[in-house]
C-alpha cells in the first residue's frame, strides 16, 4: 500500500478533502471554459459603444462604420480584387476582349460596347459611371441612354431617392438626373435596418414579386433573409413599360407560402418559366431588336438567386451569406465577413466548415464542373453568333422578315438561354447540371436557327460568308460601332460632367469619407 | 453526515470495497459490450463450418453457397426485378419500344433488332440465350452472328473454358460452340478466389489493359478491387482483329502506378481519349457500317467504371461495392449484400450511411439530375436519327460516298458520344455534368451533320422527307429488318437447339441446382 493510501486509511477526512478539492478544481475549470467561449459581454459592448445613432435612411456607410468597425472594415475590402480563380482569371478584365463573339450576340444593345467582369460592392458607383453602357450624357449631343432604374442596384442612395421622389418617378428619371444624388456604393443601408441591424429588404421589386405570388416578404425566415437581401439585385429582372418599372418575371410560379420548400419556389424561376412570362402575348416583351438578325431579343440579367436555388446548396437550405460571407472571429466577437467574394478566395471558412476535404480536392471539383460547362458555352457563342450573321445575310439578300420569323424566334430562344446560363454569376458552380442543360438547349436552338437560315440563304442563291470577328475590335467594327467616338465622349463625360456631380454631393455631405464621418460624431 | 458516509468514516475498508466493486462492475460492463459487438467467434465459425472444399475454377455457385449461405442467398435475389426507379421504370422492358429512334441509330447492327433493359446477374445466361442479337444458330440456314468473346461477361464458366481452350481459341470460338459449356450465370467464381475468398480478377482483358499502362493489377488496393472486379465487365471494350480478342481501349492514358489518384487514371478513359484510340490510323476501328448513312460507326459498350471514376463518388475513392453492395448484418455476421442493384432500391444502407438526409431529398437529387440529362439525350436521339436518314437520302440521290465523308465522320463522332453517354449504366447519376457535356457534344455533332447533309441534298435537288419511325415496328421496317423471321427463328432455337445444350450441361453436372449441390457434399 502506498504512503498516500495509508494516510487515507488512517485519516479518512483527508480522503474526503482530496475528493472535494478535485470537485472544486473541476468546477473552476468549467468556469474558465465558459469564460473563454462566452461572448455576451463583448457583444453587449457593441451596443453600448454605439458612437452614432442612425435613423431613417442613411446611405453613408462610413457613419455606420463607426458603430460596426469590423463589418465596415471587411466591406471596404471589397475593393481588393486580388483574388483570381481559374475562370474568373480572365473575367476580371474586358470580357468582350476574350470572347469577341459576345459583341455579335449583343449587337444593337449597349452590352456590345462594353462588358467588364464584375467587381466588388465598393465599386458599384465607379463602374457604373465609367461604363460605356450608360453613354456620356451632357457631352455634346449625347443624351441619356438609360433610365433612373439603372441605378437601382448600385447604391443605398436609391431607397432615399425613391422615398424622396416616389418609386415611379424615381424609375422614370433620366439616369443623369440622379448623378449627383446617387453617390455611395452599395453598402450597409442596402440590407440592414439601422435600428435593429436586422436584415431588411429595401428594394420594392423583390417585395412586389413575392406579393404577386401571394407572400409577404416579411414572412421570410432569418435564414431566407440571408439570401433575400442578395436577391434584391442578384436576380433576373426587366424594366416594365414606358415607366421603366423594375420587375422580376417570376409570376409563372406556384403561390408562395412561408416555409415553402425551395423546389416549389423555383418553379417560376426556370429558364422556361421566365421565357413563358416574357412570351405571354399580353406582354410580348423584348429587351431589344438585334442589329443584325432583327430578332426580338431578351437579355438575361444575372439570375444568380434563381440558379442557386436549383443547385445542391440551395436545395439544402443554405443561404448566399453562408458561403459568400462566412463567419470570422476577432477577440470574443464573431461576425460575418462583409468582403462578399468568391468563396474560393476563402475555402477554409466558406467550404471546409462543412466539407472535410482538402482545398485542392474542393477546388478541383469546382473547376472540373466549370470546365465542362464552359466547353458547351464556348460552342454556343460561336454558333449563335454565326446564326445571327446568317440571318443578316438572308435579310441583306432580300428575304422578307416574315419568312425569317422562325429563324428570329430560334435566335431569341437561343440568346435567352445562352444569356441565362452565362450571366448568372457562378451558375456552373451553383447548379452545374441545370446550367449544362440550359446551354445545351441554347446550342440546340442556335444550330436549328442555322439550319433554317441556310434554307433561306440557299433559296435566295446566297453563299454564306463568315466575316472576321476574331477580336473585339473587328467584331465591333462588323456590327457598325464607332468605338472611338464612344470612348472620346466618355472621357469628356468623366473629366467634365462627373466632377460636378461629385462636387455637388460632397458639398451637401451626401458623400463623406471616414474622417468626415468621425468628425460628424464628435 | 449520512449513514453511509459515517460507515466509511468509521470503517475505511468499506469505502475501498465499494470502490473496488464499482471498478469490477464497470469492467464486467466492458466485457459485455465487447461481447455484443465482438463478431470474431461467428466469423470463425464461417471458416470452420465450411461444408465443401472449393479448389480451382468452380463455376457452380450453388456449391459456394453451401459455405457462404448469406452471400449466396442475396446473390439469388438478383432474380428479383421488383424495383422500379423513376427512370428505370420504362427501362426494364423493351427499350426500343419506348425510344424507337434507337432502331435507326443502330441500323445495320444487331442492337437494332433487340435491346432490353439490363436485369440482375442471375439472368445473364437466360438473357443472352434469348436475345435476337445472337441470332438462332443451328436453325435452318442460321449461322453464328457472334463469336465466343460475346460470352465473356456472362458466366464463371468463361475462365474455365479459357483455361481449357486457351484464351485466343476461346475468343475465336463460335458463340454456339460454347452453348453447352457456358451455362452458369455470373456468380461467385467471377470475382472470388476460392481459397481465400479474396477478390480476384478472372478476366484477362482488364489485367492486360492495366499491363499496357505499366501496372500489375495485383498492385491494386483492396478498396480498388471492390471496383475492379466490376470493371472486368462494366467498361468500354471492343473485339480486336479477326481473333475477336477482347480489348479495353484505355491505352491513351498516362502510365499507371499503384496508389495513383483517380483523376490520373481516367485520363485514358474519357470519351475523347477512347475515340482517339479508335481513330488511330494504325487501328482505324469501326464496330459496324451504318446501314443508312454508310458511316463507320463505333458502338460504346457500358463505360460504367470509367464514368463512375469521373464523378463525385469516384473521385472520393468510393468503390462500386460501397453503394451497390452495402453491408448487411445478420446475427453477429456483417456481410456484403450480393443483390447487386440500383442503390435507390436501398437508400438507407446505400446512401444514408454517409448522407444524413431524407430518402425523399436524396431521390429528388438523383432524379432531378437524371431528368435534366435525359432531356438532352432525347434531343440527340431525335436529331441523330434524322441526320442518318438525311445522309441516306443523299446517297440515294447519287451523292458520292467521297462527298458524304465529312457527314459520315460527324455521324460517327455523334454516335460514339451518344452511345457513351447513354450506354453507361447510371452515368447521369455517377457523373451528371460529364454526361451532360458528352451528350451536348453529341447533339452538336448531330446538328452539324444535318447542316452538311442538307447542303448535299440541296445541291442534289432533293427535298428531304422524314419517314415515320414513331414506333419500334415502323422504325425496324424502315431500316429493312424482317423481324417476323428473326423471332420465328429464335423461337425455333429456344425450343429445339437450346434444350440440347441444357441437357448436355446437366448430364455432365456442369449446371446443378441447390439440392444437387447439397447431395454432392453429403
Amino acid at each position: 500500500m502506498s504512503k498516500f493510501a495509508e494516510t487515507i486509511k488512517e485519516k479518512p477526512a483527508v480522503g474526503w478533502l482530496v475528493f472535494l478539492i478535485a470537485l472544486a478544481a473541476v468546477f473552476l475549470l468549467g468556469l474558465l471554459a465558459a469564460s473563454i467561449t462566452e461572448k455576451r459581454a463583448e457583444v453587449a459592448t457593441l451596443y453600448s459603444n454605439k458612437k452614432v445613432d442612425i435613423d431613417g435612411i442613411e446611405p453613408r456607410s462610413p457613419l455606420w462604420g463607426l458603430n460596426f468597425p469590423r463589418e465596415y472594415d471587411t466591406w471596404k475590402k471589397t475593393r481588393e480584387m486580388d483574388f483570381r480563380s481559374k475562370h474568373l482569371g480572365n473575367m476580371v478584365e474586358d470580357v468582350l476582349d476574350s470572347r469577341p463573339n459576345m459583341v455579335v450576340l449583343w449587337a444593337g444593345y449597349a452590352f456590345s460596347r462594353d462588358y467588364n467582369a464584375p467587381r466588388g460592392h465598393a465599386y458599384t458607383i465607379d463602374d457604373m459611371r465609367a461604363t460605356l453602357r450608360v453613354g456620356a450624357p451632357g457631352v455634346g449631343e449625347n443624351k441619356d441612354m438609360q433610365p433612373g432604374t439603372c441605378w437601382t442596384c448600385k447604391s443605398p442612395d436609391v431607397p432615399r431617392m425613391m422615398n424622396e421622389l416616389g418609386i415611379e418617378n424615381y424609375y422614370q428619371s433620366k439616369w443623369s438626373e440622379l448623378g449627383d444624388q446617387i453617390v455611395n456604393p452599395l453598402g450597409c443601408a442596402d440590407c440592414h435596418d439601422p435600428k435593429t441591424m436586422n436584415l431588411t429588404i429595401t428594394r420594392p421589386a423583390l417585395i412586389e414579386a413575392f406579393e404577386r405570388r401571394g407572400m409577404e416578404i416579411t414572412q421570410a425566415s432569418p435564414q431566407e433573409m440571408r439570401s433575400l437581401v442578395c436577391a434584391q439585385c442578384h436576380v433576373e429582372y426587366y424594366f416594365k413599360g414606358d415607366g421603366k418599372y423594375l420587375t422580376f418575371p417570376w409570376d409563372n410560379g406556384k403561390k408562395l407560402t412561408a416555409g415553402m420548400p425551395v423546389e416549389k419556389m423555383v418553379d417560376g424561376m426556370s429558364v422556361e418559366a421566365m421565357e413563358a412570362y416574357y412570351d405571354d402575348p399580353a406582354l410580348n416583351y423584348k429587351d431589344w431588336v438585334h442589329a443584325l438578325s432583327k430578332a426580338p431579343m431578351l437579355k438575361a440579367q444575372h439570375p444568380d438567386y434563381e440558379v442557386f436555388l436549383m443547385g445542391t446548396h440551395g436545395k439544402r437550405g443554405l443561404s448566399c451569406a453562408d458561403c459568400h460571407m462566412p463567419y470570422k472571429s476577432e477577440g470574443g466577437i464573431k461576425f460575418s465577413d462583409h468582403q462578399v467574394m468568391s468563396p474560393l478566395k476563402n475555402v477554409a471558412a466558406a467550404c471546409q466548415t462543412c466539407h472535410r476535404e482538402s482545398e485542392e480536392n474542393l477546388l478541383r471539383d469546382v473547376y472540373d464542373n466549370q470546365d465542362k460547362v464552359l466547353e458547351i458555352r464556348d460552342r454556343v457563342e460561336a454558333e449563335l453568333a454565326k446564326a445571327h450573321i446568317m440571318a443578316k445575310q438572308a435579310l441583306d439578300a432580300g428575304v422578307s422578315e416574315e419568312r425569317l420569323k422562325p429563324v428570329q424566334q430560334l435566335l431569341r430562344q437561343a440568346g435567352w438561354r445562352w444569356d441565362y446560363g452565362v450571366a448568372s454569376h457562378g451558375g456552373s458552380f451553383h447548379a452545374p447540371v441545370e446550367t449544362a442543360r440550359i446551354l445545351s438547349h441554347a446550342l440546340d436552338k442556335s444550330l436549328q436557327a442555322q439550319i433554317e437560315a441556310q434554307k433561306l440563304l440557299t433559296a435566295a442563291g446566297v453563299v454564306f460568308t463568315m466575316p472576321d470577328i476574331s477580336t473585339k475590335a473587328k467584331a465591333q467594327t462588323f456590327i457598325g460601332l464607332n468605338m472611338e467616338k464612344f470612348r472620346a465622349d466618355k472621357q469628356a463625360f468623366l473629366s467634365k460632367v462627373l466632377p460636378g456631380w461629385i462636387e455637388e454631393a460632397k458639398t451637401n455631405k451626401r458623400f463623406i469619407d471616414d474622417t468626415q464621418a468621425a468628425d460628424m460624431v464628435e
